[in-house]
């Protein structure tokens, strides 16, 4: 029994470290964070940390990692989600904006402390950042040449759309008057505006 | 003649160090950033900084402020060039936008760095905000209710728009592939796309 409950155990710590260093950067940036913030939070030993994560960076790049994977799996999916690009990329907008403003604090850690990151973890994570910019300028692209959209250029659209969801991190509060999803839904028809989404 | 030429020498030494503060600030951010970093690169000794400014927080906050002039003068001044609503959020998305890629090192600085300032000079800081803030609502509202633009909330519109400029300061470098002047034009019929401007 022991042996089965080790590795569950484990988890849990691992877990538990990665939620404390989600907030703890949110709330005092990378280099504002001691490891002690992270071990105290998650009521772990400061030995606990080495034994589960090989450094504060480490919980840095897993949480930019898991962060980035989620929204590379949130444009995929919603490009799966319907034949028409209108719909693909209302999903897609909704969904994003929507993550974005329900995890703000991941998603400003996610944004921009990517400068902290060690170089090989900043080339993962940059390669990541590229297939979610290449996935949604080939929605758009799409979307162009089935005549859905009228725009001349994809990147100057996905460009400013990314935007809208990445900025939300800076801004975002809680009890903003919108919730998550609803400032979903209004960002995505924005999205249809900055494309020219045809009627049909 | 000295005494004539006192002030202008102070001018020009407290003008090297804001500029050898806002490329120190801009690459290393504020807390990465130590007092001799910017007394070396302005060629001055460090009790200079302290003659010429209080603090290293007091030249992020008159940076913060000349930037958040800048900006406010332009919607200002955006919205008297013309009696169009859509001329006006045109001049004024294209001039913002331009400006943040221009000095998106400065621009870094006054979007991301807003927690480091004193809570007097975040208040004075986040009263210009507010008032930037204001001006493109209100420019907004005057399209709605003049029916050159097309939405129901100037407020969702405006936040997007306020977005689209701010996070250029992240992604913007001086080898983009459009100069800050044609991404000015780009954004600008986006932003009128945003408010659904009517053609006529």
């Amino acid at each position: 029994m022991t042996a089965g409950a080790e590795p569950s155990r484990t988890e849990a710590t691992r877990h538990r470290l990665l939620e404390a260093a989600t907030q703890a950067f949110a709330e005092r940036g990378f280099h504002g964070t001691k490891t002690r913030d992270i071990t105290n939070a998650a009521g772990t030993s400061s030995a606990a940390l080495y034994v589960h994560h090989k450094s504060k960076e480490e919980l840095l790049f897993l949480i930019s990692k898991a962060g980035h994977e989620t929204t590379l799996a949130m444009m995929q999916q919603g490009r799966q989600a319907s034949d028409d690009p209108r719909e693909q990329l209302r999903t897609v907008v909704k969904d994003f904006v929507a993550d974005h403003a329900r995890n703000h604090g991941r998603a400003r850690i996610v944004n921009y402390e990517m400068a902290a990151l060690d170089p090989e973890h900043f080339d993962e994570i940059t390669s990541l950042r590229h297939r979610i910019d290449v996935e949604l300028i080939d929605l758009i692209a799409s979307g162009i040449k089935a005549k859905a959209f009228d725009i001349p250029d994809p990147r100057i659209a996905a460009s400013a759309i990314l935007s809208l969801g990445i900025d939300l991190a800076r801004w975002f509060t809680d009890d903003f008057r919108l919730a998550p999803d609803e400032l979903g839904e209004e960002y995505a028809e924005l999205a249809l505006r900055i494309v020219r989404a045809r009627a049909d």
